[in-house]
């Protein structure tokens, strides 16, 4: 039996080498992998006695050779192919192991353009679809993750066809995996992110229980090593769990060190950053302590033991944090539905991924991602005739807004949401359910300050704020009633900004 | 100069190598190319002659030579490249034309997994890599539709580096794409779709002027050629008048034939399906006039003359039905601000996807698609006193429910949308403010009927059902306190049915 190894990666490869070799096969390679081995002290085959052709062209060609991709391609159990092979003197080829030029590596470490090009690989990508195209009597091995497996197979008679049948699929979403990683950087380089053809890739980081309902099957998939950071604490993150942690996680870093956020069907209840976690946790409860119930509850910071009591008292059914010490863990060791995930650091983080995508039936829309700036606020157009001093709430209210649902109008009070409207089809519906639910719960939202994520179209928001006694308000502007909204301000005494951005998020 | 022809796909390629030899190119041809190209009477080289070795194991290997890859590869502006290519007797090709075997087409037609493994290509692929790789010096071609393009470039002496780099993007996105179909069908075979990478591949349809906000770049891609059949009749589709449509179509679809349905920030604010499409948009129209201002209106239906006249009496931004009469169209010409879209056909259509996802910062989720049947509802099983005979509204307003962004209740009275709470964190917050609007606007609810897209928690959302004098709910049961929930409906004499199914959507 013979297989070929070409690698650029050689992580374990002399051991690979040596495994296949005791096992009874002939190793035969190529340039740096072949010096390798040699160097090892092993038996090697050069791959030009095979080709009967130099390597030519800086190494531009080696394996593109019908002596090599005719021993990987014949079909074992079709007597013409064998004796096709037989009389043109085309021996097996039995495995194949490559890696790619690491195409991905360079386009991180470099720009310079002849060396991204010279790290596109041609050979390899061919003798790995070869070799997975014919499965049925080659192994493919594409991850030295995978030596050990592939090994053990081999010894204990288990290299079956579902055995190089998965071995195969993996080789495509190889290939496919580096020729998406190259047209979308062409496209990022050349076409500003928005080629022709867009490739998103996402490698499973689990299954989940189901989907977002329980007849649907559902999947985690990331696009780097990003979840390896999750630690799972306590119970499995559902489908559900993981938009909702998302859209807290957000918030909470937006929020900054020290915020606890409460989010219920992806939008937030409750948010507070004040001077210590546990009032933080509490303020951001009081806003809806409805909602709040079986909510995820994203602290930005360390959930220690007395927080974690403070949680307790309620059922939530994520929490999320920077940290969550053992003796918090412990807290909630009894209660059976509470899952609990951290990132074992100080603060909360997040991905902050430069692209969006939207599924829409029949394809998707695709968008550079929405990031929303402190200079939008603290630099915003006073367009009233009062001001403000501090602009504190109104940029807690204001980010608020922006990673919530639209129509979203959030109230904040001394650093606490204090009222919430969102997801609904008309921004004064937004800004009044939100009062009137305060006052049924009994929240004093006099002096609080009021945002927007878009413009008010009518003074009737601005209206409907000054009754209930809200001091500031920061909206992007734009509207053709601007003048009214303005008037309304400056006839209800209220400050009003406009910061010139939109964040419609839906 | 020399042309490498060999593609799977025969469209055009007769003139294109006509148009090639005229401009002084010798023509190289692989197996079937070759006799489609000698037949039509043009002088054409064999592969073989170059590679000086046979087409082999029934041509399996063909093109995987290094006369062939080193004539493609070999660095035109490096002395040493030249010399060692004159040495080894490798003559350059300077233009290759290759499309694949048909794996798409293969498994829409078969099952057959010998026949599909036959169809992955593995010369054709290699080769376009090969090319584009070295596009400093060779022109690869992937797509019949380029072929006129290509000429007139060569006759036009604008053959230029970056005419040669866009059809590189083009010949990577069109071997990503390939192998991205090959590794999703096989996770799809034999993974359940749900493999360790997931592509998500699309074609881009067309740039939207900007993204969910201005700030914001964005862009429409398709998987299939699926906006083909929209109708571009007036105005640009923005990227969130796309994400509405798609909102409104499906639930015009899901109610059928006759409906129509306005949305606003991906949810509806309107919908009905009365005896005629003009009481249809009237009702639906009634339920939020406020809300359906610079809305997406979805008709399922021919929009006539009478109909655009009742539309064009309120500003709504879009517009997009079956068909749209050209009378219907010219109701709306002085209209600067709206936009027209339709389908050409009697009825509103849209591809059912069977996946769904949705972007989370460092991933996205995945999952297998919801869809909601109308069983659910018409053999809901009946767990109060008193039942309904007719579900019609029910079944309605579980379809909307279920469309909408949850936390949703919606209230259906004779074919109308009458009241509707959604995207909220608490469920009984979307059943009382839905109310609360239609009192203040004056809609009777009395009679309607109710749903949930999930389970109501507790009674409290039945009780407020009551004092508005709804009759019939609907909703998935399975809270803890379906009892309670139960006896609240036989207190007030409603017909209440669970349906067993959850439709949470986010």
């Amino acid at each position: 039996m013979r297989a070929l190894l070409s690698v650029s990666d050689k992580t374990g490869i002399v051991d690979f080498a040596k495994g296949l070799i005791d096992l009874g096969f002939e190793i035969v390679s190529t340039g740096g992998t072949w010096r390798v081995l040699k160097d090892a002290g092993l038996e090697v085959t050069e791959i030009s006695e095979i080709t009967n052709f130099p390597e030519c062209f800086e190494g531009r060609v080696k394996t593109l050779n019908p002596y090599v991709h005719g021993g990987i391609l014949y079909r074992r159990n079709k007597p013409d192919h064998v004796e096709e092979a037989k009389k043109l003197g085309i021996e097996p080829i039995d495995l194949v192991c490559v890696n790619l030029y690491p195409f991905k590596e360079t386009i991180e470490r470099t720009d310079n353009f002849e060396e991204i090009i010279e790290n596109i690989d041609i050979g390899g990508p061919t003798m790995v679809r070869s070799a997975a195209k014919n499965f049925e009597s080659v192994i493919i091995v594409t991850d030295p993750n995978d030596y050990d497996k592939v090994l053990m197979a081999l010894k204990e008679n288990k290299n079956t066809l579902e055995f190089r049948r998965e071995l195969m699929i993996k080789a495509y979403e190889h290939t496919a995996q580096y020729d998406a990683t190259i047209a979308n950087y062409m496209n990022e380089r050349f076409n500003e992110g928005f080629g022709n053809k867009q490739f998103i890739v996402g490698k499973k980081v689990f299954n989940t229980r189901y989907g977002e309902n329980p007849h649907q099957k559902g999947a985690l998939y990331e696009f780097e090593d990003f979840y390896n950071e999750l630690n799972i604490l306590k119970g499995e993150p559902s489908f559900n769990n993981l938009t909702d942690i998302n859209a807290a996680t957000k918030i909470a870093v937006s929020l900054g060190k020290g915020s606890v956020v409460i989010v219920k069907h992806g939008n937030p209840c409750g948010a507070a950053l004040k001077e210590d976690l546990i009032t933080s946790w509490q303020k951001a409860l009081a806003a809806d302590p409805v909602s709040a119930f079986g909510g995820v509850v994203a602290v930005n910071g360390v959930v220690t033991k007395e927080l974690a009591e403070e949680i307790n008292k309620i059922f939530v059914e994520v929490l999320i944090a920077g940290k969550i010490t053992q003796e918090a863990q412990e807290v909630f060791a009894n209660k059976k539905r509470i899952k609990l995930f951290d990132l074992g650091q100080a603060e909360l983080e997040i991905s902050g991924d430069m692209y969006d995508f939207k599924h829409i039936e029949g394809g998707f829309v695709y968008q550079t991602a929405d990031f929303v700036k402190d200079e939008e606020v603290l630099e915003a157009k006073q367009v009233s005739i009062v001001g403000v001093e501090d602009k504190k709430d109104l940029l807690m209210a204001y980010k608020i807004a922006a990673l919530t649902k639209s129509n979203c109008v959030a109230y904040v009070k001394d650093g606490a949401l204090v009222a919430i409207g969102m997801g609904m089809t008309s921004r004064v519906d937004a800004a009044k359910c939100a009062l009137k639910k305060a006052e049924e719960l009994g929240i004093d939202v006099k002096g609080a300050a009021m945002a927007s994520e878009a413009f008010f179209p009518f003074r009737d928001s601005v209206d409907e704020a000054a009754k209930a006694g809200i001091k500031a308000i920061v909206e992007p502007g734009g509207s053709i009633r601007d003048d009214e909204v303005i008037e309304a301000a400056n006839e209800h005494g209220i400050a009003l900004y406009f910061t010139g951005v939109r964040h419609f998020l839906h």
